[in-house]
């Protein structure tokens, strides 16, 4: 079923006019009808089985919550050195959303080719805002991922407070590191705040790695393959889903 | 380091030719000189670093057998539903190779909207398996993937053999089941070989579902997210490497 985030909250009547954009997808794209239903998420994170009363007015009436949460267990923030390409950057904020990500960082790192400069930075945070919009709906998500710009990594480690730090990094898998990611998400507890850092193609510098460890970001291999810059968060995303979700 | 396969088995002086579309990346594309190194993996599914020894000809000596071994533990066949897009195929390859797969089918399932009549068949199988191929070299694999193509999801069932059989299907997650995958992975042993099912956009049909019921294919949840056509074979490989070659 069609799923919208409305940021409303529950009124008395149970009844909600859609907001413009909403309206226009669901009525005038969808061509729903008196009767027909949608899934709304409200601005308590919850969602609501609701059926359209009003076509004109484009007002729903509140069935009923529905009990489905698809949050993961723990709160992910994805923070990536800025890839080389656009399409990459959409890739992990789409996927990292349908694979349920909390927020997604994209910094500068040393060995970005790409660079936002001032000009660019809200225009493409505001575009990967939107794709992490429609992929919440089409998901069924029950938040929305926030999409940021930091300037450097620096800034990052500063910023972001997490309970568990780990870095994506070449170098642990080469020296045969491979438990320490799985032993961490099977030692987690439920809303644990995590941050994990990604490079950019060229990987991370060596300053980056040191910096970080002043941080306690703890390296962790992804496996022995080579993982394109975009396919890591993903794997990382795809693996703290099944620890904390299937295998659990 | 730059790696190429070359299909030819050792030769008793350790010596080798490369064949014209490696030499010509090599050295020309790369611009490697007498001396410059290179990993090739030959018909043995085994890695060796090389060094070129003769620009002219583009000669290597072999200097040594490496040992890391990128394959997964186990044999994945991905077999999906043929997607709407032409990206969704490429995307499930590249990134399929990266994450460990060992073949990718595509078939036209019951709700496929797109269709590859015969004139298309070989050549977009051609350019799935180049894809396939340069993944398998960036990602420093043994082996390269083997993408086919059949006709529908019952002649998959007759032709593919395999030791577990699986199926995601969006039901499965709905009714709640969540470690049937985590199961099957933890009781599962080095070299089995795995087929994983998966629908198109508008997912497998009942009738679908139900052929593979004859056929023993299990189904499993992949978490309590909708995941689009082309995330959850990458999930579902992220999910076999974690638990086999890191959670193990």
């Amino acid at each position: 079923m069609q799923r919208y985030f409305i940021n409303e909250s529950l009124s008395d009547d149970h009844q909600i006019t859609l907001p413009k954009d909403v309206a226009h997808h669901f009525v005038t794209v969808l061509r729903a009808n008196e009767g027909d239903q949608c899934e709304l998420v409200l601005n308590d994170h919850q969602a609501y089985q609701c059926t359209l009363i009003d076509v004109e007015h484009a007002i729903v009436q509140v069935q009923k919550q529905l009990k489905q949460n698809a949050e993961l267990p723990l709160q992910v923030t994805l923070a990536c050195g800025l890839p080389k390409t656009k399409d990459k950057p959409e890739l992990i904020v789409q996927k990292g959303t349908e694979l349920g990500v909390t927020e997604v960082i994209f910094f500068e790192s040393d060995r970005s080719v790409s660079h936002w400069n001032n000009g660019k930075q809200n225009k493409k945070i505001a575009r990967l805002q939107k794709i992490a919009d429609g992929a919440a709906e089409q998901s069924h998500r029950n938040l929305i991922p926030q999409i940021k710009y930091l300037p450097n990594l620096a800034t990052l480690l500063e910023e972001v407070q997490a309970d568990k730090k780990v870095v994506a990094w070449e170098e642990s898998a080469k020296q045969g590191e491979t438990s320490r990611l799985a032993q961490m998400l099977n030692d987690s507890h439920p809303n644990e705040k995590w941050l994990a850092i990604f490079g950019p193609e060229g990987g991370l510098s060596e300053q980056e790695i040191s910096q970080m460890k002043t941080y306690q970001v703890q390296p962790v291999g992804l496996g022995p393959r080579i993982l394109r810059t975009e396919t890591a968060p993903l794997y990382f995303m795809s693996a703290v889903s099944f620890a904390t979700e299937l295998n659990h």
